[in-house]
């Protein structure tokens, strides 16, 4: 897999919308693998282009999304999700017959029922999702091998053109990832599970922390390799996008929120009665799912 | 740190009561540093046994407490918790005068409650608690090098002797440990927030999606880099120790999963309502506190 180039030539002009984490890596790589594609780089932030400009990952940089978009045969949106209905509206004129939209949000189902209906026809829309991230945000913080080995979900809508998907997984592919296409609604469920409502743990154990007190809390963060520390690195993403998330896949994730919180009281009732045997059965159980991973080598 | 060492001939003969993770790492350190210092290790099963000789982690092995402290300077439980009370029993008439008995437990007030009142005078009482750790558990799991730039947490009882609280502090720092002195009740009421809490929160969250059928679930193990990995790591970690612990530490993790789970249900609520600005704020407010683990080195 390391040894995976995008194809030189696969874009002649790309227009990324949105440079952050995962937009400024896949610019890394298109630079390293395909330096005749142009790049055009569009944010709402002069600071943001600013930095665009000094790490030399576009040739044209705006902060007019329909100027970006115009020419394009490859548009990406990696903004957060809020903003995608107002950029739709402002590129759907500019875009050129033929181009691909894809973009990188994490939420599905809602993108695309906001978001194609905004499209004129002949536009090629194919949503994804490069599962790959670190706790950073920004320009400055990507890097090229952030998607080395990771996966990239496709949820093309039924009816999409198959050279268009075939194109944006040589591009994914390209980057290191593995890509996989499913329903855009399954793909919100697997995600509620593997990413949402962990982090929405990880915020509300860590907000918690931060009321107990001036004393004890200088004392967690001393203390924090026990397991604490673990929650405070996801805890530290994004807050604009994990906002966006969160409204975005609030089905999915309420419904999965009322099984954990039944678990949890299940747990709390078992401890209160000082039930050791409830406690080691669901001990027991969850390292079975932890060697499952190590086996699908995800560890 | 890496430069700290145990002073040779600190202790002249040390009985290991339990010889997972934390009591096989000891006695790595002790036969790295110290090699002219007898270790007798108990354990109950004879495989645990027989890897401690594989290993050349001991000098003798038995599985009887009170022949493994005779003779002893040095004794250092290290059980799950609820082997203490009748381990105590064992060990109380076996114990050499002026010997120093020390634990390694996650909890720390009802250990003392109940093991304080089982040794005769003249035995030096030092528990102690090495914050460090990993999912894996063990004799072979153990390796020199886990207590290196970790904080151990002593919690003598008012009037024990300070010769016998610089010995431990002595042996830690030896191993490369940061050590420390608190109240048990405080310290347990801090392991609550770093430790065992964020432990629960794991372990639930890893059994409510193993309950989540077949077919997600072999997805959840494809797609957990999202986050849900970091909490198969911490459920991942023995199911006697940690079930002891909540029992043990029953009153502050039942105190801190109340704020906890109200702090939920408002995020909940929040994402219910399509509240951006709640959530945008609270998740900012836990970025915070991610910087302050990351100055404070413990990151």
């Amino acid at each position: 897999m390391s040894a995976a180039t995008i194809k030189a030539g696969l874009f002649d002009r790309v227009a990324l919308i949105g440079v952050g984490l995962i937009g400024s890596s896949l610019a890394r790589v298109l630079r390293r693998d395909s330096p005749q594609t142009q790049i055009v780089a569009c944010a709402r932030r002069a600071e943001t282009l600013a930095a665009v400009r000094r790490l030399d990952l576009a040739d044209e940089t705006t902060d007019d999304p329909a100027a970006a978009v115009a020419g394009a045969d490859l548009v990406v949106l990696a903004t957060p999700l809020s903003a995608y209905a107002e950029i739709g509206r402002q590129i759907a004129p500019a875009l050129r017959e033929g181009a691909i939209l894809t973009d990188v949000g994490s939420v599905k189902g809602a993108v695309i029922r906001d978001l194609a209906p905004l499209l004129p026809p002949r536009i090629h829309f194919v949503p994804g999702h490069p599962v790959a991230g670190t706790e950073h945000s920004g320009p400055e913080a990507g890097f090229a091998d952030l998607f080395l080995d990771r996966w990239c979900i496709l949820t093309p809508p039924r009816g999409t053109a198959p050279e268009a998907v075939a194109k944006i997984t040589a591009l994914w592919e390209g980057a290191g990832m593995r890509v996989v296409t499913m329903e855009a609604e399954h793909h919100d469920r697997v995600m509620a599970v593997t990413s949402h409502l962990p982090h929405l743990i990880a915020y509300t154990i860590v907000g918690t922390a931060t009321e107990l007190g001036q004393d004890l809390q200088s004392e967690v963060v001393l203390y924090s390799a026990g397991g604490f520390r673990d929650f405070t690195r996801i805890a530290a993403s994004d807050p604009v996008m994990w906002r966006d998330i969160f409204l975005e896949n609030r089905e999915a994730v309420l419904e999965l929120l009322q099984r954990f919180s039944e678990d949890l009281t299940a747990l709390q009732r078992a401890i209160r009665r000082g039930d050791g045997e409830t406690l080691h059965t669901w001990f027991t159980r969850t390292r079975a799912i932890r060697r499952s991973i190590i086996e699908a080598k995800q560890a």
